[in-house]
């Protein structure tokens, strides 16, 4: 089963900015306790910057892999192309935040995106990453 | 480790109405398949169609136990009364949807009590409710 | 043929207390008119002042009877459970309003509960409940 | 005693068009029907696609009638001038529609000419106007 | 110097119907006094309760006179199709309103045709359509 | 196969208003291009500045043509009575609007109708109208 | 008959500044034409860009006046002290704007202090004075 | 002379959470106290979390009481049906809120139910409970 | 210990202008009582309707008194320089308003200067100013 | 003459997905087909899911191309940066979307980028990039 | 060349209270510093906490100086007046803000008075007003 | 010193297009002189229509300089990622905008990035990247 986790803007720095809000550990270190959580699933990652690099790899995703966990930062709030984009997938795909959204700015509280996944992990810090994967796993098995 | 899962309104329902919404398992049921999910843990219920009960009921658990599983369901959107409750909480509160709330009326889309919980889990059926445990036990052990 | 009528908050107050608004005769007088008005229907009553109990309510008349008069009084404009409650039932429900709700308050012109019954009757003062019934047995009959 | 139905826009193709949100009975039918269950009443129609003409209706009828039973349709939720029309009225109008309109369009849940009339019917199909007629004769007996 | 003034809804009541808010003369005895008052002008009258007819009658008007005095009534804050006409016109219009819009409906404080005319004279009573037609005289003379 | 082009409110002057707006060419020389440009089908006009009669129109030419191409100007953006006449349509509609609409007053940019139409053109002064048309056969063809 | 015209915030600059909206007149010259034009009445002028001497002078003018004339410029839009003042007065006020305040900017379209004048008149520029008085002179006299 | 303090939900922890927003003496102390500051009056005290008890609380207290001290807490800002029952009572209420609710939360800044209250007291800690007693017997006395 | 009142615009008037929403007695005499009720305090007035002149009047309090009580009447509604005036104070400010403004206008409903007071008191007349002294001296004292 | 077509995000999947919606044919069948129907022209087609890669497009189209045809897809809704790009341009460009958006998500109802546009055409399916093309080559010819 | 420094509310006790959002330097100082940054230049000061006094500055300023300095504070985000004595002057203003105004409350985010600016420079403290000056004299050379 | 400029979507026209609004010099020229206007420091540029890649620029310069000069243009008011991108550096960042983004469409009047930057320069043109700069050698030196 080969999982892909997506992650949007700003991620590429998880670990060594705003720790107060994000954590202090990076994403590298994270994805290897991932796997090892997980034995029997293939995980890999895919970050950008890019909001139409992120359109790009869910299209591929959705061609290469079993399920997608989806953290798209700040273009959660703001991207009708990133909508239409998972409105096309056939996979499942799991949305997580990792701070919860519900007690930021009010702009955060409204996902465009959330309507076309399976549903919402959010305010878990990166534990919200493996209970995405472990829920597709469950999904699929 | 004690965890209580406290229901609102309607979800004494669950199983019997609904289904293509709600899923077509009993509540009773699942309560049975979690607590073998997770033998090291006691995991106990309470439900509710009155707002102030489930405060009461917030309350209790605050002192009784380790952590909270709350579906707050049609008062998720409508309570100052429960959001001030969990603002009291010394014990972390997890909230839990079982239909994806993003996906539903534009009303259903902004949570009172989101902001006073560790965070959301929403979409994932009765899943949600295990997801919800599983990291409470984490974030404890 | 069985059908209740369930009365919301303050409806208890009726006959007593702002006559202007609401006319002045109690609602025991008129159940009993309503009673001999339809003596082939089985009209019963239940009031509450608590939200949570009109709910409990609603569940059980889905049991037990064949239609439901509502009028859920200040609970109709702010009451998602309410809602929820309505979106199980099987037995079609009738909303009443005594008073014309669209020559009050701004806040009373928004009903969160009308999308789940059968219609609504607003205006009529305490004849909009005999309209209920009548309707309630064309439809069966 | 007098009863005026005003019928509004696209009233005219009752029975012939949408059928799944108006019932399948033309009107004329229905009218037939009315005066059937009325025997002590003269019930006579009006029906006009334009807003000005439904204006001149209401006039009219204010001199002629003891009642009438108003669906303005689609000027119902834009119609200042119905609205003031209907202020100037002496005799009790009572407005009904078909569909539930509380469970349509946004736009559909407000009424511009509600606040005039003496309440609001919403909901019972056809069976509507019967019910408004009733009341009037009620009201007036 | 021609000056015609165009009513909108309900206008043809005046005199008859709520007196307290427009008052107790009918629009024929005040046209009768300002003819007097303006014994220069040639002043005349049209009314009518539908919106596509005072569109058409302000079509006429601008090929046939120097100004024109409009009362649109409730359509002022709802035709975009009148606003449109207005914006064709060649000949200055002055709006009027016989009660005091601002201390009315909330609704009723914006004008959609205002904008298209010279200026508004609302609040003066039938006093208002005086000033309209002396300041139109002023304007040309 | 049968075309009927209706125009709604002012649009009896274009040509002789706003031509910065609206173009400098009368509706009638224009017709006569049309009909030239598509000599296989006939293409007939009517024009009403009346709400009401432009909902008689539509009534009627779904009775006798087999598209329609509507221009219903100001009224696009505030009658709901006009969109639920083209609800009840069962040949395609095509909605024109000479002047870009998205380029003008915010209050503009909402059609009320389109959503019950086959689709929108506008900002192509009257060449708009021919796509239309050329649209509508080939859908037909 | 004593009428003071109270101007506020800018008005002192008329004649010298922005004369495409405000006309190239003093208001100097313009009160000896208003003198000239009432011969029976007289007619002072008190202005001040300070709000709170606006409100000290209504509060005077209530004392030694049997009418005002109010152009409260740039106040009449964002005060509620001198929309309280204006409610505590006993002599008739008229709220006059040199332009068309319906044409301008959005937040200019709705006045706080109207709903406590007899009425209002806007965009007739320096002659929306002289209709103001000549009014106040026909309801007195 | 007869005051009873309503004290909505999440009142009863008072004293003993977030002691930072509502202090640190619990109410059960404060009751003693304000029963010393007027021994000429009878104080007495009811709480619940639950809305509808509240309800019932303000309806018996009407029949018992000379003035009611109102607390409703987060019901404050959500409860037409709180609402509704102060606008039945025939005995002052005064409405205090222990922290200054508009220097928190937008949603607080709102009260449904103030406007049947004589007025409100917030932001004076519990000190509020003893200028509400104290205006209540001023006003009696 | 010294208080001073500082009184916003139109107070001036308290007592000879509506009465029925202001009560009927002057200010100084109120003063008067006031001062005879706290004897062992130093209460002094300052009254000015600009606003301006209620900011200076601040800055002065703050370097002369110990207590501030402040009914800045319209300006509460709509002044960001007195919310940002009182935001310099080191001594407290009770914010007061005769009337309940919860019962008028929406407008009046939104406090900007609320938020950097201890807290507000509304609706209780004039007694209103006694209670806020009466807070001043328990939290000096 | 030169017309390049630049679709935007995720129409590069058009004939895989969501053929409900937009149809089953690729848009390179297309492409060929809409070349044979223009003989006299030469178009070309850029797709890209990156936002700014479309401005830079637009940038590249201007210096090299004759008109343009912009199928934004879900940056029409939110990129004011493709709006301002727009703004630059010296040749037409016209506005396609393949679904009628009026009739889709309320979000999708206001473009941002077709004030810069010549007009739209919405809803036509792919038979829409044809109109706006021929659109073209007549204002050219 | 002669610039007029023109200071808004509270701006008098810069230097003296909260230092953290304002600074800790008194504006006395900072003049005499500017003064010698700018020797080719005469800078003055004008602070008022009335508005109306700043829209005489204004007025006065454009007669005699050949740029303006502004700073409003909190009559920038209220004052219509201001707005309009801008809009009169025919030297360039700058408008100054010492904290990020876009980092503070959101009614902080919109200025009134900036659209009849040359422009806004905001969150560099009192170094805004050097750039201010600095920009005016490049502006003038 | 180093500082980098980093100029957002459409930038790149700069000299090119609309300088009515732009002005008519290209940034290379501009930059040039930059340079000989502040000899001590090294001022490069990054310029990108992809928002993502202005993502990048920020956390490469974070990396590598020690000011930020940023006009981020259209996606100032969309991007939350930028906006993100900016809470996570740790050098100063100035925001400027060429034109006075307060004169423009009232969307233009939010920035979602100001908050995370020091401050803002907008409506001086080119010059205002010379304030930028300006003020971040001050605040360093």
């Amino acid at each position: 089963m080969n999982i892909r986790i997506i992650n949007g803007p700003n991620l590429d720095l998880l670990g060594t900015r705003e720790p107060s809000i994000y954590g202090s550990r990076s994403f590298g270190d994270h994805l290897t306790e991932l796997r090892a959580e997980f034995p029997g699933a293939s995980v890999d990652l895919f970050q950008s910057n890019v909001e139409g690099e992120l359109i790009n790899a869910l299209h591929q995703a959705d061609a290469e892999c079993d399920g997608v966990v989806l953290n798209a930062a700040g273009y959660t709030h703001t991207s009708v192309a990133l909508r239409d984009a998972l409105a096309t997938m056939g996979i499942p795909v799991v949305e997580v935040h990792i701070s919860n959204i519900h007690a930021r700015e009010e702009f955060r509280q409204h996902s465009l995106t959330a309507a076309h996944c399976v549903g919402v992990i959010t305010g878990f810090g990166l534990d919200g990453y493996r209970l995405a994967i472990d829920h597709l796993l469950r999904r699929k098995g």
